[in-house]
């Protein structure tokens, strides 16, 4: 499948082991590059923007080849329409991020990148996440077992805190894993 | 966790692989029993209900011991209200039913019964699934890679064909790979 992209050398710019995972599991080949990003942005720009003008920055500081396509991501989580919740700095700010969603719907939100010599398109996913009340003994057997400081909202869907806590969701279920790939596949086949 | 549950001998009573490891991935100790079961229901059953129907019919064929905490569960997936989509026969027949839920909205019910000597619990959960048009070539692809002849509706959701097909879901999305995890954990914790 996506034969249209057989010329092209894809390149995934990202350390995520979930997202290499997801794009592994639409059997292209790929190769993973990845670049130091500065990841600030404009204090006036919308929250729902953020991770498309976050992805698309990731991906202007490659040098492409001609025949690359390079594919980069940012996610953000986001509490109550305009609090963004980042990686957790330790534990203490893991568990209060964890607290922050116990019991509520949080928004995820993915911006995707993608860049050839001759073309860049990007668009980005928002899915609703509604977790269940987290009581003290849970959050405290997540992070010893499953330490999750490099993820974004202190949590991993397709991890137990995600089996045991996760009531329902509203939208693309890999998008909260870091790359909505239902989406990127419809992008990549109408690519050329 | 799931302390309340230490005396139980568990026993997960389904031969799906997916079954076994969500259930494995609420960090508890379970062992797998299948016995076969007639599978079929009264023609009068609404259809929401025969799942619920055959999980507690599974669960009444098996002769438990003093602390046996049996777990028994159905799936089926449903289009148009009131067509129900079971196992593929053969190819030709998954051909179509993919066709059936191809860029449409189906529902994925699954039926979980919990059982002990002392107690019998029993639920039902419903996840919206929401699908993109499949073309030839992606069925095509999908049946001859994948071979999705022991999963009602023909298809995973954890493969390929879930990675480039689901546009959106609402509800578990456990649910659609065969169990409602989250719905489970609660009425465990909540059993004794």
């Amino acid at each position: 499948m996506l034969e249209n992209l057989h010329q092209y050398n894809i390149i995934l710019g990202s350390n995520s082991p979930r997202r290499k995972e997801l794009l592994a599991g639409l059997n292209v080949k790929f190769e993973i590059k990845t670049n130091d990003t500065d990841e600030t942005f404009p204090d006036s720009l919308p929250i729902e923007e953020i991770p498309l003008f976050l992805a698309r920055k990731k991906g202007e500081t490659y040098t492409l080849e001609k025949n690359d396509l390079l594919i980069t991501a940012d996610t953000i989580v986001v509490v109550d329409e305009n609090i963004v919740l980042g990686k957790p700095r330790d534990k203490e700010n893991a568990i209060q991020i964890l607290k922050m969603i116990s019991g509520r719907m949080h928004k995820v939100i993915t911006g995707v990148s993608i860049r050839s010599l001759e073309k860049q398109k990007s668009f980005h996913t928002i899915t609703e996440v509604y977790f269940k009340e987290l009581d003290d003994e849970e959050i405290e057997f997540y992070l010893e077992n499953y330490r999750p400081y490099d993820k974004a909202g202190a949590y991993g869907v397709q991890e137990w805190i995600g089996y045991i806590g996760v009531e329902k969701i509203v939208g693309s279920y890999y998008n909260i894993m870091g790359l909505p790939i239902q989406k990127l596949y419809k992008e990549l086949k109408n690519w050329y």
